[in-house]
C-alpha cells in the first residue's frame, strides 16, 4: 500500500492540515475500547515538539492545544475513533510571501509545484510543513500509553549534533535525564556542547544535522509480519516519512558492512530462565521479527535547509533570484524531533502488537 | 498497512512459498493491459539472483525457472492477474536436521519459532529464507520492464564488501559494466579485491557483509505520497524488507549528520530550461516527492550469520548444544542481493508511477 | 479489507464522532488537486440530510455548519487532505439516560455492547447514530462535484414507503422535482400518499420502512476491478453500510429470480454511434464493469425501530423493564437518507473512477 | 479500498487464472498457524462446485484438482502464505472463436473490452469466467475449517429457481440434506420441481434465473465493524462479487420494505440465561455488528446470459452480427453457486472473526 495521509492498519492515523490553515487535527482508529487515555500526557508531548521551549528552537509561538472530538470518555477509550484539532494560532503569512514565487533550495516547494501543479498551499511549507508532525506526536503520545499497559517502553534522545557525537552506547546512560537540557541528549556535558553547536550555527545563519537514536524496551518476541512487513521494514517507513530523514538503521546498521560474520553474532544465551541473546548487534530484531531484545534504531537528519542568509536561486518562471530569509526556523531540527521518532516508533509497534495479538488469540493463546 | 505477503498497491506482489516446499511463487496485479513482457527478461534476472552461478555463491542448483500461469498473452499484459510458480527443485533437506532443535545465532530461527509457535516450516529457514526473494525479482523484472517505456531505469551494484569500498561516485562509474565480475561491482579492480576478501572469507569458513548502491534515472519530478507515503519511506520499507539489510539511506544518508546547511543545499538551475540541481545531496527526493534528479540510496547488508564452524548455541529447550553447519551458503550475500535490491525499487517505483498518473489523469492532463 | 470508519481507496473518507459528543467530522483523501469545490453545495447537501426540516423528521435542531479545515483555498482543492468538522449542538442527554441501561429492540445497543464492552458512548446511540451520516454527505457532495466535471451525474428519491410504491420506472419522471415534497418522490400525488402513510404512522408511535432508488448517468464505460472490487460490489458494500438498510438490488435486481434468460438479455445496439444496449435490465453493470448505460440500484430500509410507545425489553443485567421513548425520532428514515444513498454512490463511483483513470493514464490514453 | 484481485484483509485471498489458461490459483494469507487443514474437504467442496456433476451441468469435464504449493505441513498450517494452484484441462478453445469478434448480449465481453482495450483474454471469457470461484472455494473451504473451531457453521442451499419458490423458512427444513438432489435444494419435493424447471429451459435453448439463502449458526454476538466494515457491507460485497449476483438481503430485507415498526422489532428475551431475541427479522445482524442469532442472508441470480439459440448482437466494429452459441453452459447457475456462496461468506465471517479477537485479545479477554 501506498499511504498517503493515513499510516497504520490495526491502529491508525489519518492527519490533515496545513501549517497556515485554520488546524491541523486527524482521526486515530483501532485503539480497543476500555483502555486509560492520559490527555494531559498527549499535552506534555506536544509541549516537547512545540516550537518556542527555549533558545534553540523558533520563536513561532503555538500554544498547540489538542481538542479531543470523539472516542474518549471520562478518560476510557470507547473504541470508536478519536477525532482531534489542534488549532493554528500564530501565523505569519507575510513572513512566506517571498517563497510564494521562488524554489528555496533542498525544500519541498519545487516538488509540491510539480506533484500538485501550483494548487497546493504554499504558506510556510503549507502541507509540507513539519508542522503537520503534531498530530503524530498525538497519535503517538496514545500508542505509547496503550503500549505500555503490557510494559512496552518507548524512548529517544539526541545522541548526535553535527560533530558532536554521543559515544557512550544508550546501556550506559540515565535515560530519564533526556529531557534535562535543550538539546535531549542524556549526557549533560555533550548536551553542553551540542547546544553550543545549534547556537553557534544559529549565529551564522546556518543550520547542522543530527542523528537520534530510539530504544524500544520489553518489546515481547513475535512482533513484525513475513515477509514485507517486517518490524524493520515498518520502523523504516514509519521514521523515514519525517521531515529531513534521510536514514534509518537498526542495532549496528551500517556498522554492519565492514564487518565478518564470526564478529557480529548474537549469541543465544537463558536470561532467567528466558531465552535472549548475549550481545544484541541486530537491535532486537531478526528475520524481520522482534526477538525480545531492545530494539535500537538511529534516524539521521539533514541540516534545516531554511539558513538565515540571502540565498541565490530560480523562481516558479525559471528566472534567477535571490531569498532573504526572514522567517522563524530551527538551527537543528533534531531536539524537537526527538518525540516525534518515538512518537512514529509507539505507532508502528501498537500496530504490529495488535496484530500479532489477533494471531495468538483464534488459537485462545492471550 | 502492516504488509504481511504482499507489497505494492496499484501495482502488487503477492508471494507465497517455503524453500523447501514444492514451489515459490505469487501473483503480480496492477500491470496495465497492453504492456509488452518480456519472459526472457525475467528469466535472466532469475539467473543473476540464482544461486551456484560461480565460486562465490553456494552450491545449490536451482534451474530457477519461471511459469507464468495468467496475464500474459504472446508476450503482451491482459490487465489480469500476473499467477506464476517456480519450482523448488534442489532440496536437501538433510543439511537442515539439526537446525530444526536448535537456534541458529542472528538467523529467524528463534523469531519464527515464538511467532508460529513451533508450526513454522523449518526446512532451510522455510519462510524466512532468502530463497523467497525469486518472487521479488520477478515482479521486479516486469516492473522494470513497464518503468522502461517512460524511460525510467534502474541499477544497483555492489559498492562495498566488508572494508573494500569503492569510493568513486556512481557518475564516474560504467555501470554497464556491472556484471562483469562475480561481485557486481563496475569498477574492475575494486571488484578483484572484494571477490578476494569473500574468498578469503570463505575459506576460513566465515562471512563478510557489504553494501549495495541503487539508482534510478528519468524518474519523473512528482512521485512520492505526501505525508506518510513519501517516496524515501516507500523505499525504505521495500528494501529493508530484504533478508539481512540493516540500514538504508537517501543521498548524502548518514553523511548529513555532521554537515552544515550551507555545505549541502542543492542549488537550483536550469537544465536544458529544465528546472534541475547543481548538486544532488538529497539523492532525487526533496520533501518525499522525486525532483526529476537521479534517486540515490544505499543499502547496509549485515554479513551471512550461517558460518561453516561449529558454533554453540540453545535447543529449543533451552540447552546448550553446538551447530555443525553443513549447507550450501554464500559467504557474502551482496552479490546476488544486487538485482534483489532493483527489484525492490522497481516495484516500489512503478507503484508509484501509476499512483502518480491517476491523479494527473483526472485533469487530462496525462 | 475491512473497512472500519474509513471508505474508499483512491478517494477516501475516515470519519469520527459521536451524536453527542462535541463534534462529527472526517478526512476527505485522494481528491485531485485544482478542482472546484463549492462549499454552498455541501452545506445544501447537509441542510436536505439535517434533522427538523419539516414535520416528516425529527425535532432535533442542528445547524450542521460544516467547518472546513484544510484542503481547500478559495474554492480550489489543493491535493492535501480535507478536513472538517461539523458541531453537535443539540444535545439533550437526558433523552437518553434510560436507554443506558436497556436495550432497545432492533437497535444497536446489545451488538455495541458486546463489541466494546460497555465502554462505547450509549448517549443517542453514540457512534451507531444516524448522525455519523453527516460526514458521508460531505464527502459525498465534494465527490459528486468532482464527477460533474466528466458530466456524472446522481440522483437519488423515495421509490417506497410502506405499501405505497411509485410504479413508474425512473425515466418515466421527472427528476428534477425529487425535493418539491417533503419524502423526495419526483411524483407528486405518490409523495402526498407516502407522506400520509408517515404522519399516520408517526400519529400512532409507529414507523414505517421504505426503498430508495438511485440513479448514475453518463457512468463512461470501464468502471469496476475485477473480481472481487466489481462495481456492483463496491457499491452493495456502500450503500449497506447506511444505518438501517437490509438490501440492495442492481437493475432488475431480485426481479431477475423468476426470469428466463431469454426474457432479459440487454441486446446491443449503436446509439448515436456508440455501442449500447437497447434495455438496461443489468442496471448498468455487466461482469462487475460498467458498461455506459445508466447504473440502477435500489435499496430496502427497515422500519425506525425507535417507536414512541412503552416497549418491552431487557436490562444490560437481564432483567425485564420497559423503554418509554421520549426522543425525537423520524417514523420513516428513507426522505433524509436520499441524499446519504447519494453520498455513498458518489464517493464510490469517484473511487473506481480515479482507478480506472489511473490505468488509462499510463499508456497516455486519457 | 476498491477490492481488485483480493478479497479479505485479516483474512484474504488473492487470486489468479483464466478459463482457458494453464491454471487458475491464489495466495491464501492469514489463516493462524498450528490449525488442522484437511485437504480432501476442500477437494469435495471444488467437487460440489465442478461441472459436469450431473444433466443440469455443463459437460465440461475439469478435475479441478487442488495442487497446495505452500503453508500447510502434514495437514497443520503453519503460518506461512498458503499457494495452490489448479490447473485447466479441458479447454475447447473453438467453442469461443466466435465470442473473440462478438459481444455476447449481457456478458463481460463488452464491458472488458473497453477496460482492457482490447487485451484482456477473450477465451472462454477468460478472466470473467465463472470459473475463476474455484479460487475461492479453496479459500472458502479452508476458512470453513477455522470457523469450525470455535463452532461457526455456515450452509447455503438453493431456495428459488425461475418461479419455484422454497416458502418454508430455514429452520422448518433438514439442512443436512441440500446435497441429496442436483439442484441442491433441501425440500426434496421443491427440489425435484426446480430441477424440471432447469431441464425445460435447458431444452428451449433457454436459462433461468434463481436464489441462494445462505445461513451462519452460532456466530458469537460482536463481529463487525462500524461504521463503514458493518458486517452486512462486508457481506454484501463478498456476495455481490459472484458472477451473476443482482441483489443481496439480510432476514427480512425488502420485506422490510412495506412493514410498520410495530411488526418486526426483535425482541430481547434470555435463552439459557443469554440475552437473545424472540424473532430474527433482522438476520442476526443489529447496527452492522451480529448479535449472536443465525446469520441469513438472501442473493439473487440471474438467468445465464448464453442462451443456445442464435443471438443478434454486434461485433467489435459495430456492424451486427449473429452469434451461434455451441459451448457447454448451464441452464441455471444457482446449484453450483451455492458452494461458492458458502466460501464467499465463509471469507468474509473468518476475516471479521480474526479483527474482532484482536480487540479482545489486548485487553487479554480472549
Amino acid at each position: 500500500m501506498i499511504y498517503r495521509n493515513r499510516i497504520g492498519n490495526a491502529y491508525s492515523l489519518t492527519s490533515f492540515g496545513e501549517s497556515h490553515g485554520p488546524a491541523m487535527g486527524g482521526v486515530i482508529d483501532g485503539l480497543p475500547a476500555g483502555l486509560p487515555v492520559d490527555i494531559d500526557d498527549i499535552q506534555r508531548q506536544l509541549d516537547r515538539r512545540r516550537p518556542g521551549q527555549n533558545d534553540l528552537t523558533t520563536a513561532r509561538h503555538e500554544s498547540d492545544k489538542v481538542e479531543i472530538m470523539s472516542g474518549i470518555i471520562n478518560g476510557i477509550s470507547t473504541g470508536a475513533p478519536i477525532g482531534f484539532i489542534i488549532r493554528n494560532i500564530d501565523q505569519r503569512t507575510y513572513d512566506y510571501d517571498e517563497i510564494a514565487q521562488a524554489y528555496r533550495p533542498s525544500h519541498a516547494d519545487y516538488t509540491y509545484d510539480i506533484k500538485y501543479r501550483g494548487y497546493h498551499d504554499r504558506r510556510g511549507g503549507g502541507r509540507a510543513s513539519a508542522r503537520e508532525t503534531v498530530c503524530r506526536v498525538v497519535a503517538g503520545a496514545i500508542a505509547r500509553q496503550a503500549l505500555r499497559l503490557p510494559g512496552i517502553d518507548i524512548v529517544a534522545y539526541t545522541s548526535q549534533v553535527h560533530d558532536i557525537k554521543l559515544d557512550l552506547p544508550y546501556d550506559k546512560l540515565d535515560l530519564t535525564h533526556i529531557d534535562d537540557n535543550a538539546v535531549r541528549c542524556p549526557h549533560q556535558e555533550t548536551a553542553a556542547r551540542m547546544e553550543h553547536a545549534i547556537l553557534e550555527a544559529k549565529d551564522r545563519g546556518d543550520t547542522v544535522g543530527g542523528a537520534i537514536t530510539c530504544i524500544a524496551r520489553n518489546v515481547p518476541a513475535g512482533l513484525g509480519e513475513p515477509v514485507y512487513g517486517r518490524l524493520n521494514a515498518s520502523l523504516a517507513a514509519a521514521v523515514m516519512s519525517i521531515n529531513a530523514a534521510k536514514g534509518v538503521e537498526f542495532g549496528l546498521g551500517f556498522g554492519f558492512v565492514d564487518k565478518r560474520g564470526s564478529e557480529v553474532l548474537d549469541h543465544f544465551t537463558l536470561k532467567n530462565g528466558k531465552t535472549g541473546t548475549t550481545t544484541n548487534y541486530s537491535g532486537g530484531i531478526q528475520g524481520g521479527i522482534s526477538n525480545g531484545e531492545d530494539i535500537v534504531l538511529r534516524v539521521a537528519f539533514k541540516p534545516v535547509a531554511t539558513l538565515m542568509r540571502d540565498i541565490a536561486t530560480i523562481s516558479r518562471d525559471g528566472s534567477p533570484t535571490t531569498l532573504h530569509p526572514r522567517g522563524r526556523h530551527d538551527a537543528c531540527v533534531v531536539p524537537r524531533a526527538v518525540p516525534v521518532v518515538e512518537a512514529m516508533v509507539a505507532i508502528t509497534l501498537l500496530d504490529h502488537y495488535l496484530q500479532q495479538r489477533q494471531q495468538l488469540a483464534f488459537n485462545g493463546l492471550v
